[in-house]
């Protein structure tokens, strides 16, 4: 569908057997990724190939799956960034998006998402106007996201999740209106609440287990939500957000949240970015 | 309390028998209101006396409470305004406060309620003591409300609300952290969320059947609440708020919400206010 719109994606080629393996392989060349076609999330169901002899190895993993769901082999882009247009649509067609947000992940999962993005206004306007044509095409309504590759000035479609999705979370506080209530809203056919947003945000999700909430409900424009599921390793427990009314303050308040939590690594390219 | 704490109310006398009924008439004076002492809220347990004719049917009213929760007769203050100060303190006595409200009642019942209130320093400040002083002297834990009455620049304390408020409610939308977060962080002895407010907040209650929703849910900054309550005469079935980055911008959506929703008289004067 994405080529059908005209919207660009990283080059690919189906895989329904062994052979059609190997030849995707010779075409797309490597590094590239070998995916369920359906079903994949957090990078389950990805297998990721540096070089042709790894290609047992995914088939391996992922073999079974080709009769199943399909499997697809797409060539890995060497982004600078990755970025996603979280949007809604409404029953008549109204069409909304959230400020454009960037995304960083760790081990294929969702690590830190940061609203708005830096971007320039030629980039935010293609990042909308794809989401747009694959909402209307689709007829699509409630929320959804389009996540992008961005590299060399281009855009690249990674996938589209029709659903609310990880990468919207900040907008529970950091927006007029959350991707929940448009959601809901959009569904029951009720006009959409705005989408602005209230200052800068960030999203930081907390992989296989808790850290400590003392830590960051000090800080202002902090908030806090816990699952409550059980810890387990790669899955998402929580997602804390840190709000401010300037890039500044942000910076600072994900340094000291950084700090207190002992989640460094998570804030620096983040922090890195707001610094640009 | 408020007397023991210095802390100004209007002239007051108690009532436990008819006889001491007429005496509280005459040091207190008319116009002035017949309360019970406990257990009254949105002008339940009060009884207006407009004339010393009206004390017959005043006791006729209550006599019957002064037995049970204890009467008291109080000056009716002609306020030029009535202000609460939402105040929250933690187990570890940290105090802080939402910026001052102010409110407008329709037969004893909360109409509308404005954030932040337009008054001078010298009136936050003091309002704001008032609360703290309260607060330290109960050694309270968790949200309360302290209503105010404003008259030729001075304040009278009305009532302490040990709970969440209703001319809180525009917290959910309009603050960092809304009173109902901050409540629970304070019983559980969890750091205060940031009270700071984004912007200017109305809030308008919805008294006895709720208007239609879509009239207002296409207003940017329009926030709804429905409490999912049977329609009862004076009784509160829901809220919205309305949250605007400026006052100017906040007056207009007033203006557009009101006649949408068939609710102009309930707009009138926050407009006014905030057209000052």
């Amino acid at each position: 569908m994405f080529c059908e719109l005209d919207i660009p994606v990283p080059d690919f080629a189906p895989v329904s057997n062994r052979a059609e393996l190997d030849a995707a392989l010779a075409s797309v060349g490597v590094p590239c990724i070998l995916k369920t076609r359906r079903l994949g999330y957090d990078g389950k169901g990805q297998f990721r190939i540096r070089a042709l002899a790894d290609a047992d190895a995914a088939w391996e993993a992922l073999g079974a799956q080709a009769a199943k769901v399909g499997l697809i082999v797409e060539a890995f882009v060497p982004f600078e960034r990755e970025l996603s247009v979280v949007a809604v649509r409404g029953r008549d067609g109204e069409f909304r998006t959230w400020p454009l947000t960037e995304n960083w992940h760790v081990d294929g999962v969702l690590s830190a998402s940061l609203a708005p993005a830096h971007a320039d206004d030629a980039v935010i306007r293609t990042a909308v106007d794809y989401a747009r044509r694959l909402a209307e095409r689709t007829d699509y309504v409630g929320v959804f996201a389009l996540e992008l590759f961005y590299r060399d000035g281009q855009l690249l479609a990674n996938e589209m999740a029709p659903r609310v999705h990880n990468s919207g979370h900040w907008t529970i506080e950091g927006a007029e209106t959350s991707q929940f209530q448009n959601h809901l809203r959009a569904v029951l056919g009720l006009p959409l609440g705005d989408t602005r947003m209230l200052g800068h945000a960030c999203m930081l999700n907390w992989i296989g287990q808790m850290p400590d909430a003392l830590a960051l409900l000090g800080e202002p424009g902090g908030h806090w939500h816990d699952y409550g599921k059980l810890p387990r390793a790669g899955r998402k427990v929580g997602h804390a957000t840190l709000r401010a009314d300037d890039v500044a303050e942000l910076a600072q308040a994900l340094e000291r949240a950084g700090r207190a939590l002992g989640r460094e690594a998570q804030v620096v390219p983040v922090i890195e970015r707001l610094r640009g």
